[in-house]
């Protein structure tokens, strides 16, 4: 499909530049320009044809193109236990509700229940995620048949999964659908024995790989931690080479300065996941000491059991609005650091370094912000009002891979919405 | 018009009542039935006809009927300043980027951008609201025009507004339109002399009326009247019979254990805004304290130059979420008691006690929630869904008075939305 997008501001987020009016027109799965449309002369010579037959021309009505949002951590089959336990403590919530369901899910379960998710993601603009689920297989095939880009990681501990299955998964995945990768990974220390741990530091290193994990969401997971080992989580698995090749954590809640200092020197990435931190009652992350230590921040939803929705700008508001409660300093984190986080760090954490700007050459994932909706007026600043007051009712449109998935409310995909809703109000039934 | 609303599931707001399968009959602007449609027997007869000719029936699909969110706290005309100035620390954001545009405005601005605001509280299901700000009179014009329902609150301090010119607001816009309403009110402590709260006391006195205004929302203003008074804001205040006859304050975020005592004996509403409190870096309010001392929590926006946005989900969410955050609980405050806070509490507090719940003989201030979104699925619990995954994309229709204002994303009002988005544009173009 040949598509020109036209009469749009457009936010490619490229660094120091300006929201300007333009056009971008994509071939296939790629963005062949980006720009104010006047200065296009050799775009077609490059593609190797005379001209462009559109398949499609959108008149965007001067609204915002920008890149799609990289929601940086998920468990997008939770879907399934969305509001199924809320308003407990969290042992509770996750020993007594959470596990005894998710030990009956089986492979179709999580297939159906990650559809689900996927109109969520599109909903809000989100183009790619980093998912960390039970069933690697099964997901892949439910992503890449609602056009979704993943990146699936190892979620390794002592009751699934194991090194061996990650890595065979990592070889699988990473030679399969364009759309779909995976990363090495496990659960977190606390659910990982050392031996464990070591296999899969020895995978890191054998395929120079970087390995992401949930690292210091809570402070009873750094206690134990230090029980354990007498070193912080970020110490401990430094200290067996786990982020030799990069990576980053989850979360990242109760992080001291020397675990900032790790980070920094490992090229890490901080994943903050502020709505499933604010529900869980798990703590504010130190935004603010990342991003002076020059750690790079991405967001994250989490799964939708502990958020409980799959929405970026929920995400975007709070990972500010939480840094300024927490330096009690209403200047703290910028709004267009935060579109930073959202978009470019998200898509440079998962390994998608084509999927981070608007430009010639990169993919399609783009999406459009409504700003003829009252929350997005008058038009003071666009990046402010994105962050401070947009929501998902501004996603006008969200394009994957150079295709359209949803526009204007409705979703263009193959399946029946209706039938996966009842899937999903199927397995949780069984379930009960 | 009398309008038939069917296949609904209906969330009443009653105490210890159920969502049930039903309908809810509206005549002009009240309801008449709300049940399960088979107990309908003596409807018509009360009304003094024989059958109803329905001017519209419409089928819910299944969707949820609750009351309209009470939007308990803020400055709409304020929509001129969103995204104006952010990320700055609060004195400079107020003295050095709002007061100055503010000073400027006049009632006709404010008029216009009024409206702009009514479009947000309608897409946020929104169905009344109280306000505070400059010109009461214009305000009150555009908020009818709109077929907004709202209570208006006076904003006396030492550079605008009179207890005289309250006096005259209060007798003249409590006899006008069914929709619009006054209240006594004050900006805040720190912005009025000991004699002009005086004379606010002294109306509270002789009309036997409640007072609201700003209370405890930074901990610099607590300090500050600790140095004048000796005294909390809340205990100054008390002390010269402010609140003999009811009221509330705004924020209440820097509140006393005994301060708490002194609203509970008096009677008086803490109002919320935790976004604003967020974004501004005010601190997190009290919410469990209130709850258990029995003082009833309402919610509120704040401005949108402080939120930047309308959005009841966003304070929904929040209200419960920083309170766990605070308590280090992620039990705290149940999404039940947070839909309370923002239907029936909000009601109570601006004094719209027949707006609170769904019930025979209560102004028909009804919205619809859309359950067909994946944010919604699948159907665990509503209450829970409402609160933790609403959005605004899922208000599918907003009725006030018993007319329908907004419905599947388009609004049914007279004037051209473009037209008003256009005048916000030019206002600030004019002042900027």
């Amino acid at each position: 499909m040949n598509i020109r997008l036209y009469n749009a501001r457009i936010l490619t987020m490229e660094e120091n530049k300006d929201i300007f009016m333009g056009e971008i027109w994509v071939k296939d799965e790629r963005i062949i320009y980006a720009g104010n449309g006047k200065d296009t002369e050799g775009v077609y010579e490059k593609q190797g044809i005379p001209c462009m037959l559109w398949d499609k021309e959108i008149d965007c009505g001067g609204n915002l193109l920008m890149p799609g949002f990289k929601n940086a951590h998920t468990h997008s089959g939770m879907t399934l236990l969305r509001s199924y336990a809320d308003d407990l403590p969290l042992n509770e919530w996750l020993n007594n509700q959470i596990f005894p369901v998710e030990a009956k899910m089986n492979g179709e379960d999580i297939y159906e229940l990650t559809k689900l998710a996927v109109l969520e993601y599109l909903t809000s603009g989100i183009t790619s995620v980093f998912d960390m689920y039970l069933t690697p297989e099964t997901i892949a095939r439910a992503f890449d048949e609602m056009g979704m880009r993943a990146v699936q990681v190892g979620a390794v501990n002592h009751f699934s999964q194991s090194p061996e299955m990650i890595e065979e998964l990592y070889l699988k995945l990473n030679s399969g659908s364009p759309l779909q990768s995976f990363m090495l990974g496990f659960h977190a220390e606390y659910t990982c024995s050392r031996e464990l741990l070591m296999k899969i530091s020895d995978l890191a290193h054998k395929y120079k790989a970087p390995v992401f994990t949930h690292l210091a969401e809570t402070k009873s997971e750094v206690e134990g931690c230090m029980e354990r080992y007498n070193m912080t989580p970020m110490a401990f698995l430094n200290s067996i080479g786990m982020f030799d090749y990069g990576g980053g954590g989850y979360h990242c809640v109760h992080m001291t300065k020397d675990d900032i200092a790790i980070m920094k020197e490992k090229g890490l990435f901080a994943v903050s996941n502020p709505g499933s931190n604010t529900k869980l009652a798990s703590g504010i992350a130190p935004i603010t000491d990342f991003l002076k230590a020059g750690v790079p921040v991405a967001l994250g939803t989490d799964g939708p059991a502990s958020n409980n929705c799959l929405d970026m700008f929920r995400e975007m508001f709070l990972v500010t609005g939480l840094a300024k409660l927490r330096e009690e300093d209403a200047g703290a984190v910028d709004a267009l650091e935060v579109l930073k986080m959202a978009t470019v760090n998200g898509a440079h954490a998962m390994g998608l370094k084509d999927a981070d700007i608007l430009a010639e050459g990169k993919l399609a994932d783009i999406i459009m912000i409504d700003l003829n909706q009252p929350n997005m007026q008058p038009i003071n600043n666009i990046a402010k009002n994105l962050v401070y007051s947009g929501s998902k009712q501004n996603v006008k449109m969200t394009m994957i891979n150079g295709k359209i998935l949803y526009q204007n409310g409705v979703f263009l995909i193959e399946q029946k919405i209706a039938d996966i809703y009842k899937k999903a109000n199927e397995i949780i039934d069984k379930y009960r």
